[in-house]
C-alpha cells in the first residue's frame, strides 16, 4: 500500500475546490465590483508574502491588461520598518494571505482603511486578522491546507483575483472560461502519474531556472517556489525578457531550463527563446498546449488546448505543482515537511 | 604589466563620476521638483529592464518611505504585448534605461505623457528615443560604459532617484549625505586588492543566495545579477523576509549567502537572521558597517560607518561589484565580454 502525501492529496482536490469558491464567492464578488464602480480607485495595492506574492504577480497582469489599473506589489517593510505608510487614499489594496495572520500584511490593509482607500483580505481563515483589519473578504474556501507548501491556496488566491476582474469587466464569456478551469485541471490530474514519472530523469538536478513571460511570469515563480520549498533545487524564476538581459549567461550544456508557454501573444517569443537556449546546450522542460513548444521538450508536460491566456496561469502551474512533487518522491524527501519552514510566517 | 579591464575601471570611476551628476543635474532636479509641486502626482510608476530595473527597487522604497508615494514597478509587457497601457494619467511615471533604445520602455514613457502624466527619462543618453519621449531627462553623466556589466551607470542611476528624492523633502541634510557617498566609495575602493582577493575562497562555487531587506533589497539583486552576468554562477536574491517563507529549506551545510547589512533598522534582523543561517551550516559573505555582522562572516566586506541608511545602496554595491569582478578573474572568465549577453537588449 502506497500511503498518498497530504500535498498529492491537496493538489487533487484543486478541481472541486475552484468550482466551489466560483459558486460561494460570485455574490461577494459582486457586492465588492458595485462598491468598486462606487468608489472609482485610481490604481491597485497588492501585498502578499511567498506563494500569495506569486498570485499578487498575477493580479497584477489581470488588473492592468484587463481592468486597465496601475498596480503596485506592496513592499510590506515600508509599513512595518520604516513606518511610513505611502499614501494609499485613491486605491484599492488587496492583501493575499492563505492564513490571515502576518503583521506586517495586516499593518498594510488597516493603514489602508485608516486613509480611505476600498480594502479586501484574500484569505483561507474568514475569522483572522487579516480578514477583520478589511473592508471585504473573500474566502477561499480552501479546506485546512496541512502540506506546508501552498498548492489549492494558490489557485484559488488566482481565481479570486481573476474573478474580480472578469466580475469588473461584466463580460459572461470571462466567467464562463474560469467555469472551465476545474474541467482542464482534471485533464491534467488524469496523467498525473507520467508527470510525477518523468521528474525522476532530475534525481541529481541542483539548479535550473523557470521561465515564462506576460500572465504566467507568475507561474514561473510559483513553479520556482515550490521546487525550492520541497526539492531544494536551487531553481530561479525569470521572465524571458529580463532573462536576455545577462542571466542567460548561464546556460550551458545541460542547464535544465524549465519554460511555461501558454498558448496566446507570447508564444512565438518564448518558443524561439527556448529553441534558442536548446541551441546553447540547454536541457528543456516544458509546460505547455502548443505541439511546437513541446516538440523541443526533454520533458514534455502538456496543458489542455484552448485556455484563454489570461486563465492559463491556473491551468499550468499544475503539471509544475506535480513535477515538483515527483522530484521530491525521487530524491527521497518528505513532501509533507520540508526542512527548515513552518506553514505560518509571522514577519514583523 | 597587469591589464586593467574596462569593468575594474568603470567601478573605479564611480566617485568621480557621481561628484560630477550631484553638479550637473542639481539644477535639473530642482526643475522637476517644482512641477511635480504644481501637477502633485497620487503615485509613481517606475519602468526598467536588468540593472535598471534594480534602480527601480530602489526608487521603490524611497519614494515610498521618504516621499509618501505608492509606487508601481511596470510591467512593460502589459504595453507592449497585451496592448493596453493602464492608467496613469495621475502618475509620475520615470523610466530608467542607461542606452535609452528599448522599445518597451520608451513606449510605457509614450503612453504615460499622452495619457497627461508627468514623465521622466533617467539615462545616460539625452538624445536617446527615450530621452526624447520623456517630458524631462535626467542624465546620468557616466560616460559611454563599456563593460557589459553596468556598474556605474547602476550606481548613477541610484544617483539621481536619490537627488529626486531629496529635493522633494526640501531637507538639505540629506543633500549633505548624498555628497559624501563618492568619499564613502573611495573608502571602499582603498582597500579593493583585499577584496577582489577574498573572491579566490569562492574558486569552484557553483550558487549561492544573495540576501538583504529594505532599502538594500536593491542591492542584493544587483550583485546577484554581477554575480550571474560576469560569473555563471546561480546567484539568487532575496529579501530576508520572504526567504523564510520557504527558500530557506535550500540552505545545508556550505551552502554560500552573501548578507547585505546596512546600518539601521534592518540591521539587527538580518544579523539575527544570518547567525541563524550560520547555525545550519551556511558559509557567511557579508558586507556590512558593524562589527557584529561582520565577525560571523568567513569573508567580511567592510563598509564604512556613518552611511544613513536609505543612501546605503548607493555604497554597499561596491565590495559587490568588487567581490564579482574578483571571482570573475579567480574562475578565468573576461570580465568585459560575458558569454551570450550584450550590451543593449532591445525587448519588444
Amino acid at each position: 500500500m502506497t500511503t498518498v502525501s497530504q500535498l498529492e492529496s491537496e493538489i487533487f482536490q484543486q478541481p472541486d475546490l475552484l468550482a466551489r469558491l466560483l459558486r460561494e464567492e460570485r455574490q461577494t464578488v459582486m457586492r465588492i465590483v458595485e462598491t468598486i464602480r462606487q468608489r472609482a480607485p485610481r490604481f491597485v495595492v497588492l501585498v502578499a508574502r511567498g506563494s500569495s506574492d506569486n498570485a499578487a504577480r498575477y493580479g497584477q497582469y489581470v488588473f492592468g491588461a484587463i481592468n486597465g489599473w496601475s498596480v503596485a506589489l506592496a513592499t510590506p517593510s515600508l509599513f512595518t520598518l520604516y513606518g511610513k505608510p505611502p499614501n494609499m487614499a485613491d486605491a484599492l489594496v488587496i492583501a493575499i494571505s492563505q492564513s490571515g495572520q502576518s503583521p506586517d500584511i495586516v499593518s498594510v490593509i488597516a493603514s489602508g482603511r485608516e486613509q480611505g482607500a476600498l480594502t479586501i483580505a484574500v484569505t483561507n481563515e474568514p475569522e483572522s486578522p487579516l480578514a477583520n483589519a478589511a473592508e471585504y473578504c473573500l474566502n477561499l474556501h480552501a479546506g485546512q491546507e496541512f502540506s506546508v507548501a501552498a498548492t489549492k491556496t494558490y489557485t484559488t488566491s488566482l481565481m479570486s483575483l481573476a474573478m474580480l476582474s472578469a466580475a469588473l469587466t461584466g463580460d459572461s464569456d470571462r466567467f464562463a472560461a474560469l467555469e472551465t478551469v476545474p474541467s482542464w485541471i482534471e485533464q491534467i490530474l488524469a496523467t498525473a502519474d507520467a508527470t510525477l514519472k518523468s521528474a525522476e530523469r532530475y534525481r541529481y538536478m541542483d539548479a535550473c531556472v523557470v521561465l515564462s513571460r506576460g500572465y504566467n511570469y507568475a507561474t514561473a515563480f510559483e513553479i520556482a517556489l515550490k521546487l525550492k520549498e520541497l526539492t531544494y533545487v536551487l531553481a530561479e524564476p525569470y521572465s524571458s525578457a529580463d532573462f536576455k538581459h545577462g542571466p542567460v549567461a548561464l546556460v550551458e550544456s545541460g542547464f535544465p531550463v524549465l519554460a511555461v508557454i501558454p498558448e496566446g501573444v507570447v508564444e512565438n517569443e518564448l518558443v524561439e527563446f527556448t529553441d534558442r537556449l536548446k541551441g546553447r546546450g540547454a536541457e528543456l522542460i516544458v509546460a505547455s498546449a502548443s505541439a511546437r513548444a513541446l516538440a523541443g521538450a526533454a520533458t514534455p508536460l502538456p496543458i489542455p488546448k484552448g485556455v484563454p491566456e489570461w486563465v492559463s496561469p491556473l491551468v499550468s502551474v499544475v503539471p509544475g505543482q506535480l513535477f515538483a512533487l515527483g522530484l521530491t518522491l525521487a530524491k527521497g524527501y518528505d513532501p509533507d515537511n520540508p526542512r527548515g519552514i513552518r506553514k505560518v510566517t509571522l514577519t514583523q
